[in-house]
């Protein structure tokens, strides 16, 4: 008996309507791989190795740092479906994609492998029985991405920021310091002063502490655990100048508690002449802005991740208009706005005491 | 002192050429976020709210649904971003692609909440050092998926194949059963049959027990746990007429222990007269099949997710070919394909003892 074959019709349409829609949502289901798969190629060094050298034999990189051969040729097939690489069987080359994702890379990776154990539970989160807060992410995946998110959008204005102080800083306080990396900018750009990290996670101090021996600044900068939302006074806050807060203000909010923690801020450091403020804020989900808001046919990157997965945390991201109404009141002068459109929107403020 | 405000330029190219890279990695990051998204509004109700209804107020439905407000309207702002629905405010219609996303929305349940786990530790799982099978994955969601999977892909050509039997089954064995609902389709279709399902996973089979109570098939349908791979002989199998396996064939991979498993099977159910045997097949990743493979340029859903994500969990998915080539040896024949083109590639092969 010779076997037959059917074709069982599940899809029946007139094929140039369908067709649109269907190749649409197959691309939204691509591109969600596509995503993660971009945060962990860089990870794993395969963005930075098609960069630097053009060509690469994905089975001999894959044997060079001990990476599973079949999962990573699927990585480089997900990726060039995408458009961000291009292959040849095994041979790995730019696509057209590639400069672009590589500038967002940390963002995806903050996104899916970072956050993604947020967003897989979306299903859950959303029922109020289920909320409990920041449970779900990867603490140590979202330092790495955001360390890279640091250099590339947010340091021309820190630097910018910098630029502009008009003292030599004798000791600087970064509140959220993680592994200590801005820190580490501002005592190489001034060899006298000395830093203090704080932050509210241990395990990264630890990495801090460890980098700032191998890099030499040993004698010069320490860390604490500390939470920028409840600080209380210090000795050793009593003479810093200058104090750098990055990618945490949002957890400052609501309205009524930020106020509290800029007052708070304002009487535990005393003598601080510059307090430099870098966040992302709200231009999508949160209507309260209408000058800097994004239309919904054109979200840049980062945005809807940044304020969906923060509302699902119970956090709704304030504007630049929530924060420009709260700082008189919290004690501080807003002396100067650098906005950084290329991460949703972000911003650099410049404070100083009212 | 008024405040001033700097833009900081960190994106300089000519408009034209750069803002189709930048809006083709912006569309990929929203459309991982859209994603999860279609998976969650299917599971919590929205999806078959707004088809049925429409117009959907979303803060009535929160509030009805108990789900927390303000990231159900980030839900709903993720989904218009991507097309699948449209809203005013806070009221939701249809978007453009709600019909195929619907038609999809288990497969994005699949790949997003059910397997997210482990595409979220995809820079991990590449590593040789960390890889460690099918631990990240959630088997109550894709327990989820799987039914509407089956429902929306396979039923078609289940039912075709069914309808070709030349007699009526006395007992009919599902192996990989889950929740039964295959089973209970068979029973529902012949009065006089009885049924036995076998499945690795025993809360699965609890479900299915309770299910089969309320269902008033408590006395012609039961389950026991057992892995298909690993079938012993067993009285209650001596009279079993008619097999089936949906959705795990691939598991019997790779093809020295393929062969062995339906041997295994031809001997532990000796008077079984037909065995249907459904799962997806390899297009993308596997090239030892060129009629049925798809090209990179036109990947379907669920191929990329389904084979990356079986990769990473150390299955190459067999391909059409590979299955057509190890029946004889396994001492089936093969009288039928069914071909699912909306499934990847799907089939479902009807056997009966060589």
């Amino acid at each position: 008996m010779v076997p037959t074959v059917s074709m069982i019709p599940t899809v029946s349409m007139a094929p140039t309507v369908a067709m649109a829609p269907m190749r649409a949502v197959a691309d939204i289901f691509n591109s969600s791989i596509a995503a993660h798969a971009i945060g962990a190629a860089w990870e794993i060094g395969l963005l930075d190795a098609v960069r630097d050298e053009k060509k690469v034999d994905i089975v001999s990189f894959s044997k060079k740092h001990d990476l599973e051969t079949y999962s990573m040729q699927a990585l480089v097939v997900a990726l060039s479906v995408a458009g961000v690489l291009e292959h040849d069987d095994d041979i790995v080359m730019p696509g057209r994609l590639l400069e672009e994702s590589y500038r967002s890379k940390s963002l995806f990776h903050w996104l899916c492998l970072g956050s993604g154990g947020l967003f897989t539970r979306m299903q859950h989160v959303l029922r109020n029985e289920n909320r409990k807060g920041d449970i779900y992410r990867d603490p140590a995946a979202i330092a790495y991405a955001c360390r890279d998110i640091s250099k590339e959008h947010f340091d021309p204005a820190f630097w910018a920021a910098i630029d502009r102080l008009d003292y030599t800083p004798k000791k600087a306080v970064d509140l959220g310091c993680g592994s200590g990396g801005r820190l580490m900018q501002i005592l190489g750009r001034f060899p006298e002063t000395l830093g203090l990290g704080v932050d509210i996670a241990s395990p990264s101090l630890k990495v801090a502490a460890a980098e700032t021996s191998a890099r030499g600044f040993g004698d010069r900068l320490s860390f604490k655990v500390g939470d920028a939302r409840q600080m209380n006074h210090e000795a050793e806050y009593a003479d810093v100048d200058l104090l750098t807060c990055f990618m945490m203000g949002h957890d400052f909010w609501p309205r009524e508690n930020c106020v509290v923690t800029l007052r708070k801020l304002r009487e535990v450091f005393p003598k601080v002449r510059r307090f430099i403020l870098g966040d992302a804020t709200g231009i999508l989900l949160n209507k309260t802005n209408t000058k800097y808001n994004c239309t919904e046919d054109d979200v840049p990157i980062f945005t809807l991740g940044f304020e969906f997965g923060h509302a699902m945390m119970d956090i709704k991201m304030p504007t630049l208009q929530d924060w420009e109404g709260v700082f008189e009141e919290g004690g501080w002068r807003l002396v100067k706005t650098h906005l950084i459109e290329s991460l949703s929107l972000s911003v650099v403020f410049e404070l100083e005491h009212a």
